[in-house]
């Protein structure tokens, strides 16, 4: 090779992106047709938590699992099936949203959701509900109905009626161990989340939650905080739980996709950087699933109730670091 | 030089960051040891509005900015002066924040405001307020006093009687000219905002706003969303006015600040990629302040209200594409 060529060859291979570290895909093999990710709420989880709480939620996780899965697998659209897949876990008594939902400073429920759809970027978010049993449907009613993206309290719930929402007593959420954890000022989380990836293509995040247990009257987090909580776009989806106000401050559903957008990252350098690098120790986790099928799940608690699938194969639940599931392999972004 | 030497030199200049277009400093000259924007809203506004009508609006920005030139000047933290200038805009009944709010579809007022510290990423915001005079005051009791960001209303009412901040009766926000507006079902904006840098380096944004002219029961803008309508980080601040959902959609402030960040643009790319060729046509616009003292005021309709101020004798108001002020110059990223 002369001089001339061996200069050409080095710059043309220096033009090409530079293979970093973490781009290998999270699934070995072709592209998923289709892929799913969902979270219960990251969290301090004692080993030693009562077995038959562990098991409800774990139940509760395959269930919405499996409804995700059949409904990719027959073609159906990320934004119908994220939204499937949390109302599944709104009325979940195990979860922080909808039923179950945890119990504000007065003793009562008040209720944050948002959905986006990242084919169109069309999002709707709806907050401080206190009496809507679906609060991930009002989200997208509110952008399918309205020209607005957010709607909050007694105005969210007035649309409910115009949109013929189900609404319900606040006393509908309650539930003992709720109720408990209020007296005791424990038992924090539960948010839900599901996002995913449709065999058109199309990129869909939700989330539902309750928000922080004892919270005071009229705080919002970050779930209805679009590119806070939730975001979805052409690239990627994400669901976050956790201390919502650090996910406000540091923006972090957009960060992660604007890292991959400008940066150049991978899903799993991105939402690595963010929850490592980013946010303080122990601040939550999130799900996020790319373009190409690839999921990521990480968690910088001890634990984030979780779960993903795929068209490959993959199904698998997670509570503390290992997964198990019918792919029998760790995550490698699950720690 | 041999072969070796000269591939090796050629792989030492592609190492380098590039340096990109529009990089120049908006300010020619040294760094400004403070600066400053400010404003009043963008949207459709005719060279033919009434003079009475942009002459009040005019005096209210030159107080506004006169007001934070003062403080900077003589050394004030960054988020005292964004706090003190938004304080006096929403007094002022001309623009659409606090006294002088649009009419939402129920003929009441609700109100909504944020503020970012760029130093510390403290933030707070408050939204869907009725009572209380300075949302801007207690969007920064938010983070001085609770361990929230946002908090919305009846529950953030409760909180200004506990931190003694002004409540007014809802009717104390009527203006005649906003009342006409509503029956007209026209006069949609006048949100108001502002960037700081001080000299100690720190940067932060506030913005505060009535929302839309006949808005839902409810709805909130862009505003209060931290990454949307309001941010500040150690790069730069960025105070929104527009379409407020198409500012959520696209996580307009978060994706400035990031571009700078992952993309190496400056303040006039980032900002300019943004507004014309992220958003829909005519979205709006947005002040911003970088850490280097430069300045952005770009927007996408037919006027913006707005103002600049540096340390450098830079002290300018505009309306329409054309600044007039005290340094002369027609400012090139205002069109």
């Amino acid at each position: 090779m002369t001089c001339r060529r061996l200069l050409l060859a080095s710059l043309a291979v220096l033009a090409l992106p530079l293979p970093s570290a973490g781009d290998e895909p999270a699934v070995p093999g072709p592209k998923p047709e289709w892929a799913l990710a969902i979270h219960g709420g990251a969290g301090t989880i004692p080993r030693d938590a009562p077995a038959a709480s562990i098991a409800a939620r774990r139940a509760g996780l395959r269930a919405a699992l499996e409804l995700g899965r059949e409904r990719l697998a027959r073609g159906d659209a990320a934004l119908d099936v994220v939204e499937a897949v949390v109302r599944l876990l709104e009325d979940d008594p195990s979860f922080n949203a909808g039923k179950g939902a945890v119990f504000n400073e007065e003793g009562r429920h008040e209720l944050d959701a948002a959905i986006m759809d990242g084919a169109t970027l069309r999002a709707g978010a709806v907050a401080a509900l206190t009496t809507v049993r679906h609060p991930i449907t009002l989200a997208r009613r509110v952008f399918e109905r309205t020209p607005h993206v957010l709607l909050v309290g007694a105005g969210a719930e007035s649309f409910a009626d115009e949109t013929e929402v189900e609404r319900v007593a606040n006393e509908w959420f309650d539930t003992a161990h709720r109720r408990e954890a209020w007296e005791r000022a424990s038992g924090r989380f539960g948010t839900v989340g599901a996002v995913a990836l449709d065999r058109d293509g199309r990129l869909a995040a939700a989330t539902s939650t309750g928000g922080l247990t004892n919270k005071r009257w009229g705080r919002i987090g970050d779930v209805p905080i679009l590119g806070a909580g939730t975001w979805a776009d052409d690239r990627v989806a994400i669901s976050c739980t956790g201390k919502g106000e650090e996910f406000i401050r540091h923006a972090v559903a957009s960060q992660v996709a604007l890292r991959m957008r400008f940066a150049g990252e991978s899903l799993a350098e991105a939402t690595r950087s963010v929850l490592f690098d980013e946010l303080p120790e122990a601040a939550g986790g999130l799900i996020a699933v790319a373009a190409d099928g690839s999921i990521a799940l990480p968690f910088s608690t001890s634990g984030m109730y979780r779960g993903a699938a795929d068209s490959a194969g993959r199904f698998e639940l997670g509570i503390w670091r290992e997964l198990d599931g019918t792919a029998g392999a760790a995550d490698p972004q699950g720690d």
